[in-house]
């Protein structure tokens, strides 16, 4: 018998016959023996109807509202699945945040988890009954609806399964596992079985959107093994039967500790975002300072700054300076920074939209050496030019021209030896 | 100052322009110096559409479930009506049942209110916020959602008013006031301004839909002072404004004690329902235990019989009984009667879903004669006949041919002087 927290998306519960679904998944799991939560996101397209009528209620909303509001979704999701698996046979029942409860800060709207209380659903468990939890939503101390953030529901699953001590927690979503690139991009995408948390850390916010950034570091800092599998598998295929009963040969991605993978590869996967902008500053002065006047108007202003590169001055104590922000962003990064222009001093601003993030990712990286050189080999030999670089301890980041990034993440796939059979 | 609980209903609060109307009569409330406490339903078609999807889930959901799912109707609009209030610079929360909290019994689906703590409320009074209230929804002592059943939001209402102790509670509806009968039936149907409590419920439980008998009732235990008004008036009209600041020459018709009505006609209103359908059992055994053997088996069946009546039997001990059931009901009547037939012993038994009942309410009936002698040479002189006659304190009612009910209505709306200025 395993411990086991099941999370589904929007997509997952879009309607009652995909609940049913889910529902079917749910009770392979109990069938097989184990002690099952389940966390709801809401319905597909409700969060953002809601989200819709507060915006045009007010603009200036009072997030505290907006949390009563858009937890509705959630609560109906829950209950529904509740419904369907007690018509299956399944015990279960909902829980609402504020029932469990799961404690949160009082950042409405974006608030943190801090503390789960397991007593009412270990007495669940011990009663064989199925606990069905609401994503996304919490209690503040102001005894009031919290709610996570976009994407939250998978914050919500991770937490309660390290809560709950739980052995593996399954996140069913519209893909079938976490690839070594993205597979519209190549055919020759392969699906990882297992991918260390740091990988998927450094995935997720380069791009990857199989899960959410904030999930996964919360997975890795209470070492939550999280496996992300498809929900349109078939709920009572024999082979996903056999699997829950073993709890092997699962399918999908497990994410998990580097200890857990025997065979490291050097490099995991290739990452890209298309959502980057590039804005470069001719001629700054190389003085004490400078990055102070430049970033902070734009911390101030909430802007979002990844990558910075600034060039070694020589002689006239001038320097060119980049930085990327999002794309979305880049008008009004723009500008703060000519609104500064007096502080900063700069010849030229020069603003690129036009720009993609390609990055190599692997925790390989960290005992090899050449990793980067080897992707610099890669992209020259293509004529791709790089306009920024950046690196971490398991990660290469590069900024290239935006018509060259399918070219730059297939060549990059085929270099590090990532290319699977489906191709050859 | 006054201290007032006003209640929207779905069509009041169907979208986002109607709740910024609601807020516009909530803020007219508020500057007119008024502690204001407001009741919101779920918004039109919401609460159909999730109990859709519970019956969808399951044919036997639990109801607990079904609470947990359909109360997130009210949930959204308090939110939204909390929002739109403080846009306009009117502070405002929304408060949810378990919030407040409004206890109540642990029949789900349809709860009865058993206390409403109100300690949270006064305090928001006392710093001058209005308090925007989920209807239809409490808390059970589970610790879970309890609904109070369709129409619920009304009873929350005065449940609400009578625990604050509130001046008055409005009910804020879709049609104007209460008249002497449906002005659907004769132009010359007239706007009552007072109507007692007794005489309201009569109409309520008579067929006439403005109100919610439960709530009605509460309001009379309670002696809650319930005006019925439109929510499609002009928030902003200068007479409403002027009527709002002084609490006198309000719209719409005042629920009330006998003793606020100053000049009590005799007759208040005129009541009818097509949701009739008569049973009689010709020839039965005029003999002690009858009337169980016939009415025991339709109340397990939960079939709810109105008006009886029983012929007076001559010297062969021989009977025939008549009663009424709601039209959707008699098939199934028929059918609990025929299985028990045995245990009844009758010579036949004869249906009748072509009939309608016809009601004169009002509390002079208590001091005046002649009031149902003047009810049957009225529907005489028209040729009309009549199946089933009932009375009670304050209420006269037949039971007649359906073809017959314009006709009737009509015809008493004049003979008690009930006609007004329109058609003069």
């Amino acid at each position: 018998m395993a411990r086991l927290v099941l999370k589904f998306g929007g997509t997952s519960v879009a309607d009652i016959e995909r609940i049913r679904v889910v529902a079917r998944h749910v009770k392979r799991e109990v069938d097989a023996g184990h002690e099952v939560a389940v966390v709801v996101s809401a319905m597909a397209g409700t969060t953002n109807q809601l989200v819709a009528w507060c915006k045009d209620a007010s603009r200036l909303h009072d997030a505290r509202e907006y949390d009563a509001v858009v937890s509705a979704g959630e609560q109906i999701t829950s209950g529904l699945l509740a419904i369907a698996l007690s018509e299956m046979g399944v015990p279960a029942r909902s829980w609402l945040g504020w029932q469990i409860p799961i404690r949160t800060s009082n950042v409405h709207g974006a608030a943190r988890i801090e503390k789960i209380e397991t007593d009412a659903l270990e007495k669940a468990f011990a009663e064989g009954r199925v606990a069905v939890v609401a994503g996304f939503q919490g209690l503040a101390d102001n005894n009031r609806i919290a709610t996570l953030g976009r994407g939250g529901s998978d914050t919500s699953a991770v937490a309660l399964a390290a809560a709950l001590g739980a052995d593996r927690c399954d996140i069913y979503t519209d893909v079938d596992g976490v690839y070594t690139t993205d597979p519209r991009m190549t055919p020759r995408a392969r699906k990882l079985e297992k991918v260390t948390y740091e990988e998927m850390l450094e995935m997720a916010s380069q791009g990857a959107k199989v899960l959410q950034t904030r999930s996964v570091g919360l997975a890795m800092v209470h070492q939550v093994r999280t496996l992300v599998r498809s929900s349109f598998d078939d709920p009572d295929d024999a082979a996903l039967v056999a699997a829950s009963r073993t709890n092997t040969g699962l399918p999908g991605t497990l994410v998990c500790d580097e200890e857990e993978i025997v065979e490291q590869e050097l490099v995991t996967g290739i990452a890209y975002s298309r959502d980057e902008a590039k804005i470069t500053l001719v001629k700054v002065a190389d003085k004490p300072g400078i990055a102070a006047a430049i970033f902070g108007p734009l911390a101030e202003a909430g802007i979002n700054v990844d990558m910075i590169v600034q060039n070694v001055s020589e002689g006239d104590a001038m320097t060119d300076l980049t930085f990327t922000v999002s794309h979305a962003e880049l008008d009004k990064a723009r500008a703060v920074v000519e609104a500064a222009s007096a502080d900063i001093g700069y010849q030229q601003l020069i603003a690129d939209g036009d720009v993609a993030k390609i990055s190599v990712i692997g925790v390989g990286m960290r005992s090899h050496t050449g990793v980067a050189q080897k992707m610099f080999h890669a992209l020259a030999d293509r004529g791709i030019n790089l306009h920024v670089i950046s690196t971490s301890e398991i990660k290469v980041s590069v900024l290239i021209d935006a018509e060259y990034t399918e070219l730059a993440v297939r060549a990059l796939h085929t270099a590090y030896g990532l290319d699977g059979d489906t191709a050859a």
